[in-house]
């Protein structure tokens, strides 16, 4: 799962000449225009009102991003580029494009958002990393906000059992924010993937937090919120969450602590109430199968005597032959099949869910009374 | 509010001669063919099975009752008897007649049921306290089912704050279970009302348990449950509230406390979270005037230029005129207005629910803005 994994997989094509799209990312205004012109790609022309904008873009942050991309494990994703996470990408208001240290192919894995409070009690934090331990040995990535309190103990709790964990940014994927996680954002971009819609050195603005909300709630099958007050800003998380069609979860707590009355409301508001991980992954199981095969690339091709021979069936049994008995990491499926990352990860999410293979630790094998692909 | 006052005001048929409906209180059997002899009076003559097991009720038995029944503030309420609640009644396995000890005009108030485990944290019982009191603020009667725990402390906190509290026994009224509630009983019986389906003298029995559960549900707005484990009979009365369309409410609490599972799996069924007293009376008001309105024995004839003249007005007119803005008790109204207390019940209540007249202590005043009975 380490990020040079995506440099074999991934088409070179934005890696070659990010510039366009780096312009595109940075210019601001309407995000309409902006996506239309990085879907017509880098020979169509923008209307002048925007081909002012983007030749406004600064040249030193042009050149900071530049140099930041140019070391190991640091990616750009614009909304078009095929390692774009397809679930956020479901979302209307979906960031332009993505800063990525670390692995961008964790954007791709099935993830649930836990979040809460920052002003969290040591209970709450406990729950967090109980239900992101459930989680990781589930094979499901943590997603979350690396603020103190409740994203923290999630995010480290994910990093203790090798699991996945992304964490997204309210600021440039290389400013810590608190400060004291900045050896917590090292550790995420070394093991996990750390991601921001704002250029490398945006520092902390109070604006940009719900922005980062809607990033982890659209990279996410659901949200969990451990905690939280009334005016917490996991609750807009959870609002969002719901608006993109994803479940949300809200742990309760005694009707005397002020960080279960945010959950409390949620509850009320129709979010489901979870008393253990196991109630959040029975909750996300059938969203979770029906998202999988949404986005599933080629749609749904399943050999074996079920299916009609004129089904394309290449590609699912070039993984089924790679997939052992013994767990392997994505980047090894990725050089068995030649298959990019994202069509991997659909492909395996989709297989994870009908039972025919198991995932630990990021790793994947057939599950061992598994028949075959079409089983 | 007191005892006698019921003897004052209620219709004496019953009083009388109770004998041929304790008869068939008492013979057991299938509910249906003993309340349609009810109905049709001690003429009718019943069936020869009916006949059979009313002749084999122990003449023990019924002098036991009788004795029972001599005694002050003892009462007999037949399904057929006007004091008999009309909340109850309208449930399909109400019981065919309740033996009460203390006020049964307190059957016909507004009630919040509140209940819970008998293994209750010292929490809870403090949470079942605060509850009660606040119920009784509003005026509302707070019943429960004398059990340890939550049942407890709900009825000590309304005594304590001078409301209106109603137990209701799975023994004979006159038997007190756990034995340390004696005193309880006798205050209640005092203070409040005690009323149980079984007659004096009958001992705790397992069975009777569920079916008291199912009176505490008939004659409340909505069952409020504290605390509850996973097999709580407090999850029963609930389930019973909701089957009777009346509105359940659970308090949520930590995800590791026992004593909470039952009251989350309360809330995702479907029941309403509360975290505070005023969330149930808000959840109530809706039903409250609905059932207040619907059970009012004349059809809402309120007096005013709103109104047609055609509309009965006289007892609305006769209340409103024995109203003052001193608060008065229900038995100086059925005094000055020689309306039963079953009447002047409903109609309190909706007057009460239209913010036309306010309850505090059991007492009634109009509300000092009101302009009259029709504002």
């Amino acid at each position: 799962m380490a990020g040079m994994s995506a440099a074999v997989a991934h088409p070179p094509a934005t890696a070659a000449d990010p510039l366009p799209a780096l312009r595109l990312a940075l210019a601001g205004g309407p995000r309409a225009p902006r996506r239309a012109l990085l879907q017509a790609g880098p020979a169509a022309r923008p209307d002048p009102e925007l081909a002012a904008r983007l030749d406004a873009v600064p040249a030193p942050l042009l050149e900071r991003c530049l140099a930041w991309l140019e070391q190991p494990g640091h990616h750009f994703l614009p909304w078009n580029d095929p390692r774009y996470p397809a679930l956020l990408r479901e979302c209307a208001d979906a960031p332009l494009a993505l800063f990525v240290a670390g692995d961008p192919d964790l954007l791709w894995r099935p993830a649930l958002a836990l979040v809460g409070s920052r002003a969290a009690s040591a209970g709450g934090r406990d729950n967090a990393r109980a239900f992101a331990h459930a989680f990781c040995r589930a094979g499901l990535v943590v997603a979350s906000g690396m603020a103190a309190g409740i994203d923290g103990a999630a995010h480290e709790a994910a990093l203790e059992c090798g699991g996945g964990t992304v964490a997204v940014l309210g600021t440039g994927p290389d400013v810590a924010y608190p400060r004291r996680h900045a050896g917590l954002l090292e550790r995420i971009a070394a093991h996990g993937a750390v991601a921001s819609e704002h250029p490398p050195g945006t520092p902390p603005r109070a604006a940009h937090f719900p922005g980062r909300n809607r990033i982890i709630a659209g990279l996410a099958l659901g949200t969990v919120v451990v905690e939280a007050a009334l005016r917490s800003g996991a609750l807009i998380t959870a609002r969002l969450a719901a608006t993109y069609g994803r479940e949300v979860f809200a742990l309760p707590g005694s009707i005397h602590h002020p960080q279960a009355r945010g959950c409390h409301r949620l509850i009320r508001d129709g979010a489901q109430l979870a008393e253990t991980p196991e109630d959040v992954l029975a909750g996300i199981a059938a969203l979770a199968g029906h998202l999988a095969r949404q986005l599933a690339p080629p749609p749904a091709a399943r050999p074996g005597p079920a299916t009609t021979p004129a089904q394309p069936r290449g590609d699912h049994d070039k993984l089924w032959q790679a997939l052992g008995h013994d767990p392997i990491p994505m980047d090894i499926l990725a050089e068995r099949t030649g298959l990019t990352p994202a069509t991997l990860s659909s492909m395996l999410l989709a297989m994870e869910l009908d039972g025919r293979i198991v995932v630990e630790h990021g790793r994947y094998a057939r599950r061992s009374s598994g028949d075959g692909p079409g089983a």
